[in-house]
């Protein structure tokens, strides 16, 4: 399918331009003029709209939108142990399934059209995401000992195995934390992820109750744990990283980890503020992601951005800690290099076409002045009128083209009322 | 004009409860059962829905919504007296129309129904306000010294009476800051203040240079140099407060000053996180404002009370403290009385219907669960749909009513276009 985006204002690489994007076979062809030959199957109107690469999710738990809004003001120990464990025991897969759909529901609303997900029953999440048209990694969580790691490593491939023909999903091994999977399981999964050619996805140094547990059984930080047990590499994703000493963040950036910070969820769980200047200084790739629905409460990378902007600013009193450009290259293309694509996270020639069109036409967005500026401060996230996946239209004019919006509230209802969620 | 809203989940100052809201001139008659003799004009069917007191954005410069995303990413000075002030130097009262209500839209749209603003031009100003519907305390930014108080204070109590029979708007004295103030500037305010019997609006200890410039010039702090110029009382409003000593926070809570905390401008200007907790904690009435589009960029209550909620206990690493509960009460109540009203804020029989709907079809408000953590922690602003202000319905299905969108838009582009705001 050939599309054409009639003249648009477009966030280009090198600052925003109207341009006319020409879509073939998913991958976008040209910027300006067209390409020989080209016959459109469907044009867009770019007249009032702003077009930009779309958003990348880079650490979230899908299907724990489930659990919105159930679990707050709570401390940290009570809202893991009191409410989102016992929650979790009872989901089925068919859940997780309603539930990772209508995550993705409010992500491609919102302008995220990749994300990397860490969850269970692999299957039924990403069977949501294949049928839903969005781009994602998904990571099936791992926790344990040596003793259980051969076995799990078993289940999960074999359940990855399942899916490897499907075009816009890859997987990752997932040792869920420091503190969850003991030093020999850490050293099985390293292994096996050097034999299978997978990236690792994981959690490090979200809380200072972390630090301090493995402090008092490891003698050491966290990263230097999961460093010397082989599960630090250049394409590791390690999300949060916000308790870091210096030394910690030299070996980030020395072994080339992706770290994906998620502010909202940092400062709601009151684990604090990442020290994401400091890693940008020091060469440590940054991505932004917002955690899980239950400590957020929302998916919309836009406010994320917003919260990444503003944040470091003020806890530095430096004005110009993250600015707006730096802030939406960190939600585009850093989140499109964590998920380990080269080719999206930018509109150019040549890329795939994972794209997102505003309307322009809301208060906020007037006057719109500097087009990145209003990305990453004014938009609220509602703007976003269509959302081009690896050029299949999944969103037009707030319209889902994948997903049965309905059918997903309906079950999603049915759902809370078994397991009890509803809190009025 | 009688209005019923119909079967709809609402927000009462006790909890969520599905509620039949009866109007009558304005007024909440019931929030139960039909009052006697009662026959709606106009029947809002609340299926799906969720009803709330409308939103008080307690401090803003709603004219200000013209420089929205020009002035991003730099260092205060440089934010100020480069780019900020001398695009207030080609201002006329027109375009401070035209921007007050490009304002006004944002906020309506946003669920806010009431604002105190901040700015000049008072009549243009004034007039965007009175046409909208939207309910205000205007405020007339003064600075000067001594010499110049008799003549200014003359002249804006001039302008404020040209609209002293309008029902939605009132006024405060406005003296700038204690640092555009002098002392004998701050005195004759105060009396004159006393005098009329109205209350002071102004901003305190915003930057921390602010703080050292009145440590130098005064020898006090500029909480302690306004208390001794009379200005601090219990009907007096102070912005920002960023910067406080326990003994300020001691005399704002002696005198009944209001606060009103703006958590993103605060972010994004690099000047800090304002103590929340504690002014509570001390007694102080604390209220929540977007501050204007320049330092924001954008005048949603919504993102406001999310980053209020959100900021405090990231800080302070406690995740109570300040609750979805307590924010959302905050950004209503709170606010109404900074306006010195009682009677709104609340839905409750007897207050003026100052009414917000919102669409709960929206994936980030599903599952609702606890409907006020999804107000402070998954709500986006956008949701709103239906804007009632004093039973004036200004928003419906989210078109305006009141307001001529499209010509608003038109004459912002053209006064961007004249004083060169386009950055592109």
């Amino acid at each position: 399918m050939n599309i054409l985006i009639s003249d648009i204002l477009t966030v280009l690489p090198e600052g925003p331009e109207t341009c006319r994007v020409y879509i073939r076979d998913g991958i976008i062809e040209s910027v300006s003029s067209a390409p020989d030959g080209f016959s459109a199957d469907k044009t867009i109107s770019g007249a009032g709209k702003l077009l930009i690469p779309g958003l990348v999710n880079a650490h979230t738990h899908a299907a724990m939108t489930l659990f919105r809004n159930c679990a707050d003001d709570l401390l940290f120990n009570d809202w893991l142990f009191g409410r989102i464990m016992p929650m979790e025991d009872k989901l089925t897969g068919d859940d997780c399934y309603w539930g990772t759909m209508l995550a993705i529901m409010e992500m491609i609303r919102t302008g995220t059209t990749a994300f990397i997900d860490m969850y269970y029953f692999t299957d039924h999440c990403v069977r949501a995401i294949v049928e839903s048209g969005i781009r994602a990694v998904y990571t099936r969580g791992m926790a344990g000992d040596a003793a259980c790691a051969e076995e799990k490593l078993r289940s999960v491939l074999e359940e990855y195995g399942n899916w490897k023909d499907s075009e816009k999903i890859s997987f990752m091994l997932a040792p869920h934390a420091p503190y969850t999977c003991d030093e020999g399981f850490q050293r099985e999964v390293a292994a096996e992820a050097k034999r299978q050619g997978l990236p690792i996805n994981t959690h490090i140094a979200e809380s200072l109750a972390e630090i301090e547990t493995i402090r008092a059984n490891y003698g050491c930080t966290p990263v230097e744990l999961l460093d010397r047990n082989g599960l630090l590499r250049d394409t590791t994703v390690a999300a949060h990283c916000v308790h870091l000493t210096d030394s910690d963040i030299e070996i980030l950036a020395r072994r080339g980890v992706h770290v994906v910070t998620n502010p909202v969820s940092n400062l709601k769980l009151a684990n604090g503020v990442a020290p994401v200047p400091k890693l940008r200084n020091a060469g440590v790739k940054v991505a932004l992601g917002t955690d899980g629905a239950s400590s957020n409460n929302s998916l919309n990378m836009f406010r994320e951005l917003a919260v990444l902007s503003l944040i470091h600013k003020g806890v530095n009193h430096d004005a110009q800690a993250i600015s707006a450009r730096e802030g939406f290259s960190i939600a585009t293309r850093n989140g499109a290099m964590a998920m380990g694509l080269v080719n999206t996270g930018e509109i150019k020639t040549g890329n795939i076409a994972d794209l997102v069109i505003l309307d322009l036409n809301n208060p906020n967005m007037q006057p719109l002045n500097d087009p990145v500026a209003a990305l990453a401060y004014s938009a609220y996230g509602s703007e976003v009128e269509t959302v081009i996946v690896g050029g299949e239209v999944v969103m037009e004019n707030k319209e889902f083209l994948t997903i049965d919006a309905e059918r997903v509230s309906f079950e999603v209802g049915r759902i809370c009322d078994r397991i009890g969620l509803h809190l009025e």
